[in-house]
């Protein structure tokens, strides 16, 4: 692949802020249970072994590229897969997401944490990259991800998935120290494994703060932030990088303040106000509810538009969903939702000419 | 009580943006888990036992005023209340909270509910209210209080708390009179119940749209903001009410046209540019993170200072937390904490003379 073919791609474009003749899109989980294939397969294997097994993780990433025209595909995997290799092991308990048996909340804990080779250690997702990039056949580009060390740090101290994080800010305030050392342990990680799905042969990353938006920005700004700019600085500059969060709108500017080209950003903030707030010199990307493709399709078309008018042909925008695709998305609705965005912002972009 | 006793209440001249010698401070669920007198009561009777009994429920409203120089009472009940007699009944599992076990989804099912006369059907409340304010004597003002229609709207569709609010969203997006007949339905029943605690002897109101967050900007506008306006301004005049959510950083604007004298934030913005965005000419409340409570005194210190300093002594300001105290908070830190707002705020306030 040549830079000079890299530059053609909408997706990537739109990362830099150049011009596209119409608006990418590419959907969180798009790989995911609203798809039979998907479902099909998870009978035979738990989603771990499904990560683990680079033919199995390949397999599924192109899934919904057989179905929709997509502008980027994203590597099937996990934000948590670097934890258990850092030694905190987890499972997915039925219904309830990850669980923690053993929650990170003490020095010592965080002392026996492992910075790891993701080379060696997660070697079936370099492998999985590999395999994608080549039966793309340079058709659209590959994202890869992880989460943000806040993210991280809040499931390990959690043991899970949290309501109200009282433990994790328990924990910020009540030993600092602690905190800064586990936090700095999951930066040092989250680098090497971005770097390596880079150098393994994605082109761009999503860092996923998905959780940050339980945070004051006071808190945001000193237990967070510093976290946050050392992982995107630590990538340097080969590919374009979207920093994402949920709830966030209270942190937009400092989330820019810590680094990304593209910053993400759910259904609770309009799109037009966020990109307003943090400047038209990074890209931004979202920003549909994913219970809008719940509703009827006239219903979907009305949001696509708004949210189309809302970026006003700026070149820079993203088209992508708040969070991840719901499992019961009717597949017809997400099939729409794609020519819907390229159909209209087509016109759009043309109509800015 | 005289008009005239009542403007001398520190929290209800705040209210109403009137100077105060100190900022006033009240704590949603300040009657509750985190207290051992609660814990012994709640032994012997289960949550909604202790909202039914008139007697009950004042003993709990007045259990934290006696360790606590709060600057305001607010009766003890739960925002679900008004389902019952509506005809949606529920009960508290053990750990889950609010379980409906016929939710109401289904345009037939809105048409059964029943408005009802709360004078009657929650005379319990109204007889809590009345010995309450007998109780204290004149000397700190009732808080009366209910949700907003969105968030029992979603208790109701999704049969309990929720994560995505998929089904709520979804009834919104698919079927829009069933929707806007439910709403209409709660307006009417929120605005009965809520008078009838004025009428009753509340001195104030707060409604609760605590899950309103969930929503984009467009949503509540087109979906819920017609329907808290109903109410609050089915209110009219006689007492000044406070109109709070959580997670609506982006709603505010929307929130302050729906109307309240006072809107309540949470943590996740900061006060000062929260109050900018409103305009000064309502009130604020808020809006200490609760987990900041479990942190050490110093720490507590520090956040209620920045937040002091962000309300900068303007008049207007009601301190509180951002969403309710924690089960497992310190009893020692919210004596702490009530008492250092009065102390740091007396002087801010002499400062600015």
């Amino acid at each position: 692949m040549t830079n000079e073919k890299e530059k053609q791609y909408p997706f990537l474009r739109a990362c830099h802020r150049r011009p596209t003749p119409y608006t990418p899109i590419w959907l969180m989980r798009q790989a995911g249970r609203y798809m039979k294939e998907y479902r099909t397969l998870r009978k035979k294997y738990s989603f771990m072994e499904m990560c683990k097994d680079p033919e199995l993780a390949a397999e599924v990433t192109l899934q919904p590229l057989k179905h929709f025209r997509l502008d980027a595909a994203i590597i099937f995997s996990d934000i948590l897969i670097p934890l258990e290799p850092m030694g905190v092991g987890f499972e997915f308990a039925k219904g309830e997401g990850p669980v923690f048996h053993r929650p990170i909340r003490i020095s010592r804990d965080v002392e026996k944490l492992r910075l790891f080779d993701p080379k060696e250690e997660l070697s079936f997702l370099m492998e999985a990259i590999r395999i994608v990039r080549k039966e793309l056949e340079g058709k659209i580009p590959l994202i890869g991800f992880s989460g943000a060390p806040f993210t991280l740090a809040s499931y390990i101290i959690e043991g899970g998935y949290s309501k109200n994080y009282v433990l994790t800010k328990a924990l910020m305030y009540q030993d600092p120290s602690t905190w800064s050392k586990l936090m700095d342990k999951l930066s040092k990680v989250l680098i090497r494994c971005l770097n390596a799905q880079i150098k393994a042969g994605v082109q761009a990353i999503q860092v996923f703060d998905s959780w940050v938006g339980c945070l004051s920005p006071r808190d945001y700004e000193e237990y967070v932030l510093p976290y946050s700019k050392k992982v995107l600085k630590g990538l340097g500059q080969s590919v374009p990088v979207i920093h994402f969060g949920t709830s966030t709108s209270a942190l937009l500017e400092l989330m820019k303040r810590a680094g990304g080209d593209v910053i993400g950003v759910d259904w609770r903030v309009n799109l037009d106000e966020a990109w307003e707030r943090i400047g038209h010199d990074v890209g931004i990307q979202g920003n549909l509810d994913p219970v809008v493709l719940m509703g009827p399709i006239g219903f979907i078309k009305k949001e696509v538009k708004r949210i189309l008018k809302q970026a006003n042909g700026r070149p820079g925008h993203i088209f992508n969903l708040g969070h991840g695709i719901l499992p019961n998305t009717p597949v017809e609705s997400v099939a729409a939702l794609v020519d819907m965005v390229h159909e209209y912002s087509s016109m759009t972009k043309q109509g800015r000419r």
